[in-house]
């Protein structure tokens, strides 16, 4: 409410200006700001929110997995950074040094944490003497800062985000292996049923896997502007971190060993996602779950029948109140037309509209942020009706979001055919024989990178390398990427 | 488990030792570990557990009361940190300071938030325009460094903490004034209906207020050695960081004011004094709601009756999931003493032990934590009655505290009489004449601060200044503190 409606109203469209467009809703919408500090936001109550419900929803399923939260220190001294070596070389080009407490220099240097491998397995090596010990499974939900010099985007690309880090120690490969489905299931359910997000699962490349890990997972989000954006990811570190922090257990047979461990996150990169998947030319579209205000009531009178207005509206948002989040904008100083402009702006999910026809009939207006398409429906049984509208705008999101990634991944057999593919915005969906240097090429060449190797579509590798014409041993999703 | 439960008995007792038995009960009990980096620690999923259901508690009350959550940069440049005179005069000389980037001095240093005014205002000053944007208000829940040089003790002085920093913004001074008592009021409610702990509301000394206040209000704990740890807290800013940070408004007649800001606090340090108050010299006693593990089951069998005990266990249990925390502790490497040890030192509020006798009798031995009195319970109803052992166990921790601390607050008339009752481990309430030098030079020579002015002490005022024996203003509680 900061500004005017008008000047706030976005001008770029998503069609045409797609990153003006995303700045405009972002920042006109009041979802995030810009601060004082080049790269990093402001996260206001809009989209706090959200990420507060991202993180509500993971966190249950966590715990029911056996999973704890824990919180372990935000700075890490110098020498445990860089006790892991392909750990070390990909973080520390990106790393905020603390070297200065009040007016004294620190002896050593401490690192703002990029992630939280090195500061917990130092704890973890002092807690893990026995079999009995495992498995340790930690999560922890916090900020990291990796100071990257790429042109920020709000969300995408931020020195400081919000995520879970699952750290998880295990006696047995076979025991870590198993938590690879347990975890993608995980995010792949809270992102179909609260961001309304679809996203292919599937392994990373080696050149594309996390600085420590043997093999890293990923969910892939396709975006408008064919663009791929990594998701959750999923991270198996073999025994390398285990060596590095001297972590090791006596086993059953009296034998020392290391454990096998894990690591995983989902970020506020999400926003980002739901942000350009959902929203359109007149602001953001929050999925049901996750926005704020989830109903918005707009009452609409004259002096004469104000009373009886307000008196059937209040009525309404208080058998609302039993399920939802409803807010009621009974702000004499703005016009109806002002309401309905600010709340499609701030992307409330359902706006209910009450003047003098709804009152006589006993009924509301209905109209669904996603279609702005107005319904009438009746004041009795208010609750289901408006849980039916929230649940089919749900799943029409989703659904409209999957078939546009459907429809945009193209399987293709000659490079002619990937670079044609990524030019009009798909992602190519091609043969590779496993090579650097084909990936590498085919990036080069093409702007695309291998996002993941999907898991469904690796039944099939018989045929040619895309690149090279050698045997084909993955199926890799070729994709401009942020 | 890490250790066998032998090594980390206490050995210190809670009468004789307190400084010792302390650190004993939050290191052994697995609560909180230290770290590699000098004064911060882990936060281990028992402790987190609790300081997250305060979390919980805390923001639901925030949402009713109008209050929204967002989230701001961790890191704050050099220059907005000194833009208020009081404020960074208060707070840098335990700045930690960012530097350097990668390989790269950064041309401004960055602080790391030692709270978060300086960075928030500078938006705030954005955002607010009309008496239309106000008023704002605005909570985050963080972590902040404060590179302290005292000697640390972990969780009541440690160097990176969690907590809460409210800031709000209103349009007159009476709207700011009002909302002092509804805060205080939530944190009040939340430390007697959650964390079973009694508190002293009152105003703050201007020598002990918060650097940049016009006026400090906090809850005060007593812990069993009389120290006073300070609470939660609550500031009213006035204009001065309204003024130093130009957050300005046109009000309904057109003309420019500054607008009147407040903040307030609850942390961490909450967990030290509830394991200080409610622990025992067996390990931890967790308030009932605050624990992670509400309830553990005990069976104890042979091999000839296992099978039926088991079954009768899990029938317990089924029945009892459906409002509480639950774990079973079947495992067989473990004796039933040490699980009895072990599940004491970590403070599980209730203990079931299931036997052939309980089985014989359809009924189950209960033993809760505070008490350690071993009582038989029938399995019907099994549900009502452990809520009832339960609510019963948080209102006699809640009781016992406060006996303890009405006990111990002595009102004194004479110096000698304060000097005495500090000297006996007790908080002395004295009559001041409100000069700085009294307050002083009592710390001088007894070393006990004001903790704060009562509310409900400041009825009778009448008399002399316990110091200089000038007429009196203010009741204040003295005590030495953490």
């Amino acid at each position: 409410m900061e500004q005017d409606i008008e000047k706030r109203a976005l001008t770029a469209k998503k069609e045409v200006n797609f990153s003006e467009w995303y700045t405009q809703v972002i920042i006109n919408s009041e979802f995030v700001d810009y601060t004082a500090v080049s790269g990093c936001i402001v996260f206001r109550p809009i989209s706090y929110f959200v990420w507060d419900a991202i993180r509500k929803a993971v966190s249950e399923r966590f715990i029911k997995a056996g999973i704890s939260d824990a919180y372990f220190p935000m700075l890490i001294p110098q020498r445990l950074l860089e006790k892991e070596k392909e750990h070390v070389v990909g973080f520390s080009p990106e790393v905020a040094w603390v070297t200065q407490t009040g007016d004294s220099q620190l002896s050593e240097k401490l690192a703002i944490r990029p992630t939280s491998e090195t500061i917990m397995y130092d704890s973890f090596a002092r807690w893990i003497r026995s079999w009995r010990d495992l498995p340790l499974r930690l999560n922890q939900w916090n900020t990291v800062i990796r100071w990257e010099f790429k042109h920020p985007t709000p969300l995408l690309r931020s020195r400081e985000f919000m995520w879970n880090e699952g750290h998880t120690v295990f006696a047995t490969q076979g025991e870590a292996e198993a938590e690879r489905d347990v975890i993608l299931g995980i995010y792949n359910d809270v992102l179909k049923n609260y961001l309304a997000l679809p996203g292919i699962l599937g392994k990373k490349t080696d050149n594309e896997k996390f600085a420590g890990a043997l093999a890293s997972y990923s969910i892939e989000h396709m975006v408008p502007d064919g663009h791929a954006i990594q998701g959750p990811d999923f991270h198996n570190d073999g025994q390398n971190f285990a060596k590095a922090f001297e972590i090791s257990f006596i086993n059953k047979n009296n034998e020392i060993e290391f454990p096998f461990q894990n690591t995983f996150a989902i970020s506020t990169r999400e926003l980002g996602v739901i942000v350009m998947v959902h929203s359109d030319d007149k602001g953001l579209v929050i999925p049901p779950k996750l926005s704020k205000i989830q109903v918005v009531i707009i009452p609409i009178y004259k002096e004469q029948n104000k009373s009886r207005i307000l008196e059937y509206s209040n009525k309404i948002m208080s058998e609302l109140e039993k399920d939802f989040r409803v807010y009621i904008d009974n702000r004499e100083d703005y016009s109806v037309g002002w309401k309905f402009n600010e709340w499609e702006l701030k992307g409330v999910p359902l706006r209910l509209e009450i003047g003098q026809k709804e009152l006589d009939s006993k009924k509301v207006v209905a109209v669904p942020r996603h279609t702005l398409k107005k319904q009438q429906i009746g004041s009795d049984n208010i609750l289901k009706q408006v849980s039916a509208i929230l649940e089919d705008m749900h799943r029409e999101m989703y659904e409209k979001a999957e078939k546009f990634m459907k429809d945009h991944i193209k399987r293709v057999e000659s490079y002619e055919e990937l670079k044609k593919a990524i030019e009009s915005g798909n992602f190519a969906q091609a043969k590779w024989c496993g090579s650097l240097e084909c990936e590498l090429k085919i990036k080069e060449e093409t702007g695309a990178k291998a996002t993941n190797m999907p898991f469904d579509a690796q039944k099939d590798v018989s045929g040619q390398c895309v690149y090279c014409g050698k045997p084909a041993l993955h199926v890799v999703n070729f994709a401009k990427s942020y």
